[in-house]
C-alpha cells in the first residue's frame, strides 16, 4: 500500500490498521443493531474506503482490497462473528488499544496517500490534502452509512490536523531526500504520537 | 448490461428491474415530499446508482445510462408525473409486484456485477463481492440522499445475503462452464427466488 | 474549467462560483460548529464536489482543484479564519450577494459540465444530466456530510430545474454553431437570471 521496500513491520503495522479501521466499523454497526452483512458492508466501507477514494482520485488499479482478498475474508469472517469478536475485543483490547491501532491506521493510510500522489507527480498541497482524505475518508463513509454527522467534523480533538501536519512532515522527509521507508515510519510515528498526545492532554481545536 | 448474448427475456427483465428501482426511489421521494427534479435525480441514484459504482470500481466505460438514454428519459417522464404515476402504480402494482421487481432487479444487477468482474479477471470472493455492491447500491445512495439509515443494513431479512449466495452460484455455474446466458438466468432466478420465500417465511438473519 | 477561450470576465466569475460555493460550505459547517478542519473539508467539498464528479464520470484528469491549489490555500485560509471571515461577510455580504454568487455558480458549474460532455461525444440528454450534476452536487455532498437531506431534494424553489432548462439553452446555442465563449456566458446567464427571477417570484414546483 505504501511503497515496495514495504519491511515486515510495515506489513504487520498495516494489518494492525486495516483491522482498526475494521473494529471501529464493526462497533458503530452493531451500536445500530444492524445485520451480518450490513455490519460486512459498514466495515469493509470502513477499513478501506480511504485507500479507494485515493485510487479513484489517483486513478491506480487495481484496488488494494481486490489484490488483498485475505484481508477481506478476514472482515467477513469478523461481521459473521460480531457479537462475539466484539465481547472478546472488549475484554481484550481495551479502548486505549483500540485507540492506538486506530492511531496507527491514520498514520499509515495518510502517509500512504501523500506518498502516491507525490509519486504521480503531485504539488505538494494537493498530496497533503490526498493523504488526509485517505486517512479519514473511511471513518466519514461509515457515519454517513450509518446516517450521523461524520466524527471528525463534530469532534474537537485533532484528529485530521493530526494527519495534515504528519503529511507535512512526510512532504519535508522526502524534500531532503530521506530514504522512503524511514521517512514514511517516521512522518506515521508522528501522526500516532501526536494523535495520542494530543487526545491524553485534551486539546481541543477552536470551534 | 449483463452480456452480449442477452435474449429478449433478459432484455425485458433488464427493464423490469431499472424501472422496480427507479420507482422504489420515486417512492422514497414522494415520501419525503420532494419536488419532480429532486425525485428524477432519487430515482436515477437508485435505479443505476449501483451500476455506476460497479462501473467506477472496474473502470468500465461509457457508463450504462450514458448509453441507454432512452431510460433516463423514461424516468424523466416517470418523475415529472410521479404523483399521477405512484397514484396508478398503487393501484395496479401491489406491494406484491414492487417486491417481486425489486427482486428480479436484485437478481439481475448482482449477476451482472460478478460477471462483468470475473470477465475483468477478479478473484472469486472479489467478484462476488462486487455483484452485491451492484445489487443494493443504488438503494443506499436512495437512502443515504433521503437522509436514513440505509434499509439493507437495517432491515434483517435476508437482501444483501440473497445476492451473496446467488453471486456464488453464478461464479460456481461459471467454473463449470455453464452458458453464460443461462447461468445468469439461473443465479438471477435463484437469488429472486431465494429473497421472495425468505421474505414470505419471514427468515431473520441473526443481530 | 470550461474553455480554454476563457476570458478574464469568465476567469473572475469563476472565482466568485467557486468562492460562493465554498462559502455555503462555511455556513453550513459553522451552523453545525465544525472544527476549522471539518470546515475546511466541507467547503472544499462544496466547492469541488460537482466538478470532481463531472471529472470522475467523463474521467478526466487531473482534477481541478488538484491543477489550481490557490484555491485550495484560500479555502484552507477561509477555513482556519471561518468565525471571523463569516463575521465579515454577513456585514459585507448579504444574503442577497450570496444568492447572486451561488447563481453565478450554478450557471457556470452546469454549463461547464454540459460543455465537456458534448466535447467528449456525448448525447445531448446525457449532456443536460451531466451539467446539473456539475451544478448541484457539491451542495449535495455539503448536507449529505452534515446529516441533512440535500437542499435541492426539499426546497420547492427551482433550482436544479434552472440549470436543466440553462443547460438546454446551451445544447440549442452549440447546435447552431455559435461561438463556445458566448454560448456558455449566454447559457450561464440564462440560469443566472432564471435563478433569481424565480426566486423573487417565489416561483414553486409542484410537490
Amino acid at each position: 500500500m505504501i511503497h515496495p521496500r514495504l519491511t515486515l513491520a510495515l506489513t504487520i503495522m498495516e494489518a494492525l490498521a486495516i483491522f482498526a479501521y475494521a473494529i471501529s466499523g464493526l462497533i458503530e454497526a452493531r451500536t445500530r443493531r444492524l445485520d451480518a452483512v450490513g455490519t460486512f458492508l459498514v466495515a469493509m466501507a470502513t477499513a478501506f474506503g480511504g485507500g479507494t477514494m485515493r485510487d479513484i482520485l489517483l486513478e491506480r488499479r487495481p484496488f488494494y482490497w481486490v489484490e488483498h482478498q485475505g484481508y477481506m475474508l478476514a472482515i467477513f469472517a469478523l461481521a459473521l462473528f460480531a457479537p462475539t469478536v466484539l465481547k472478546a475485543t472488549s475484554r481484550v483490547l481495551s479502548n486505549r488499544v483500540l485507540l492506538v491501532a486506530d492511531a496507527i491506521g491514520l498514520g499509515l493510510f495518510s502517509i500512504s496517500g501523500t506518498s502516491l500522489a507525490l509519486d504521480a507527480q503531485m504539488p505538494r498541497f494537493t498530496a497533503v490534502m490526498l493523504g488526509v482524505i485517505t486517512g479519514v475518508f473511511g471513518g466519514v463513509i461509515r457515519d454517513v452509512l450509518c446516517n450521523e454527522v461524520p466524527l471528525i467534523l463534530r469532534d474537537s480533538r485533532p484528529y485530521a490536523t493530526c494527519a495534515f501536519v504528519g503529511c507535512w512532515v512526510y512532504v519535508g522527509l522526502d524534500y531532503v531526500a530521506f530514504d522512503t521507508v524511514y521517512s514514511v515510519m517516521a512522518a506515521a510515528g508522528f501522526i500516532l504520537l501526536a494523535r495520542l498526545v494530543t487526545f491524553r492532554l485534551d486539546v481541543r481545536l477552536p470551534h
